[in-house]
């Protein structure tokens, strides 16, 4: 039985475009490097609600179980967007996340030396910046209940939702961040808001004793949020790995990407446990960007964050570290020769669309 | 009786430096602009625990609640951080936002001409920005019941805490947001997480309706706090008014505030309902930045937002146009003529400390 059992999910808007260029890296591996996946294909977000009346079936939680890797598209559009909060597209990811277990959202923020001009902050501040964030990915105020927006006697609404956190959520990820810091620069800065939240003072505390008890040799450093938020934008460079809880590390993950001035070519993981008896854990790989309803179709998108966050797949997931360094060396030259989309185009570069992008990546590896 | 009634509460840190150079403008005020301020000051966060025990007495409450403006500086530090929960110096201003019930924390971040270098980002992506947070104060995560850390039956904790609006707290900040839009440049953008958080969903709602119903004039434009963040950092000039939650507020205000470079000069207001009778409305002002322990009592601080801070207390609880005009106009020359506290501090300029840029605001005056 094969170990690179694949399941892609393409999703909306601009998914299916840039999945399709994961699609020629594929087939560029199965001829050239003879490995072999077995590849399954199913819908998410608004195509499954269109087909399937759900944006998450339970056929499709089964497949992305017994896959040992999920690459994701992206969610999401104007045409779901006035849906019953119950059906919207972004429960398709929100219910992978939590079915499967993924609780360790990896979001690298890293800015690659030919793109340092795209970025809106000045050269000096955003070169060399390489951050990881670690994001919570099922916890949290995304998950906690009691929510709900009730009606009171008088006929006034109320809307409520539980930020909430178990000592046992918090040690994982942290432990995740951690063992990152330890193979990068050693030191994690971990987020919340202690002076205001609870559940941050919780938070603050569990890091710090799993800190002290099993990874001294990396430095901590507890920052609010909002302080981080600045300190981001004015001297990303401090930064090696943040964590931070599921709704500050998607606000500052997407704040560290848009520094980089290149979102869509930032790629991402999230991952579940280890099983201790297999040595296997779940993960899903998809691009920061989201679904981009108002360039899709037009054949213009970025592919390279897909095919990233595939060759983050080839490393993490199947240990094919060797593959995973030619694709992105591969991306690293077609940039290097001088190839652009629109989004992260700049002056004295080529203008390139989607496939001719993807089809650069395959001509280089 | 004097309707000019000010409460100073100094602070900690580099709170009581900054608070001196006000008092130099109300000197000046005093002796030629021939108005009197009956003025009260008074302790809060750390040191009105040494003193008090508590980082706001009710006799600080009491007095703030009579006096016609508060004007604050800035509370915390490393002497009180391993304080309990319930005894931290940031009680202090939040439980003046709640007693006195200011729910609309106005919070601006403009790039000044002669300070468009001092930001991270790229001159032609700040030069003009001007952008007006409004954070909502005394609801949401910062003060939702239930909120606590808790202790299971295995011994292991939980924290949690609850973000939640009553429809009426939406729609008084929404309405605040507007009517300064309708003075600006006629656009709100309202910020949430309705694709994940309850609160959110209604929140969306709210906005949406006060719009319809009462300020169609103005643009609305509905935006995730994430997106939100990511194009504060990559394109802040498309933003007039910022609306928020406390929390989200709270972030997305610190990036805005960090995005122009100069956090030094960046006042705010925090104000309450106007008093249908009497017309008038509970108000505190203080500077965007912290207590900076770091730099305290070395007199490197910059003053600037601590009096501009003033000159917005002057405008919206005194009416007194004229003079906050003069007093912002003061600032303009001195950045003008080329001084520069540390943190502003540009090849070309002259440094200087807290004091002599007090004086030299007072000496334009
Ligand atoms: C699609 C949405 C639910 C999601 C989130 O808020 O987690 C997105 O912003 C992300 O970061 O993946
Ligand atoms: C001091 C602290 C409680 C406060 C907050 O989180 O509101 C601060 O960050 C602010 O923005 O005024």
């Amino acid at each position: 039985p094969s170990n690179k059992k694949l399941l892609i999910l393409p999703g909306d808007g601009i998914g299916p475009e840039v999945v399709r260029e994961v699609r020629r890296v594929i087939d560029w591996m199965d001829r050239r490097r003879a490995v072999t996946f077995e590849i399954d294909e199913g819908l998410v977000g608004g195509s499954a609600i269109d087909v399937e009346g759900t944006p998450c079936s339970d056929a499709t939680v089964a497949k992305a179980k017994s896959a040992d890797a999920v690459l994701f598209g992206s969610v999401g559009g104007p045409k779901w967007d006035s849906l019953p909060f119950e059906q919207r597209p972004e429960l398709g990811i929100l219910r992978l996340r939590k079915d499967l277990g993924l609780f360790a959202n990896l979001r690298p923020a890293l800015v690659m030396d030919p793109l340092v001009d795209a970025s809106s902050l000045k050269p000096d501040i955003v070169r060399g910046v390489d951050i990881m964030v670690v994001r919570e990915s099922t916890g949290g105020v995304y998950f906690g209940e009691p929510r709900g927006v009730e009606t009171l006697p008088d006929g006034k609404r109320r809307g409520f939702d539980t930020d909430v956190y178990h000592e046992d959520e918090i040690a994982r990820v942290a432990r995740v961040a951690f063992d990152l810091a330890r193979k990068r620069r050693g030191k994690v800065t971990s987020v919340e808001k202690a002076n205001v939240m609870q559940s941050g003072r919780l938070w603050r505390a569990v890091v710090g004793e799993i800190h002290k008890a099993e990874y001294a040799d990396v430095q901590l450093e507890n920052m609010y949020a909002d302080n981080c938020a600045m300190q981001l934008c004015s001297r990303p460079k401090q930064f090696d790995v943040i964590l931070g809880n599921n709704l500050f590390g998607d606000v500052l993950s997407d704040l560290a990407a848009a520094l980089t001035g290149s979102l869509g070519m930032l790629p991402s993981a999230t991952l579940g446990a280890v099983d201790p008896t297999t040595g296997k854990r779940h993960a899903l790989y998809e691009p920061i960007h989201g679904s981009a309803p108002d360039i899709a179709g037009k054949g213009i998108a970025n592919p390279l964050a897909q095919i990233l966050s595939f060759a983050m797949l080839l490393r993490w997931s199947f240990g094919m570290e060797e593959d995973a360094a030619l694709v992105e060396q591969a991306v690293g030259k077609v940039l290097a020769g001088g190839l652009r989309t629109a989004d992260i185009m700049q002056p004295g570069m080529a203008r390139v669309g989607t496939t001719v992008m993807g089809e650069a990546v395959v001509r280089e590896l």
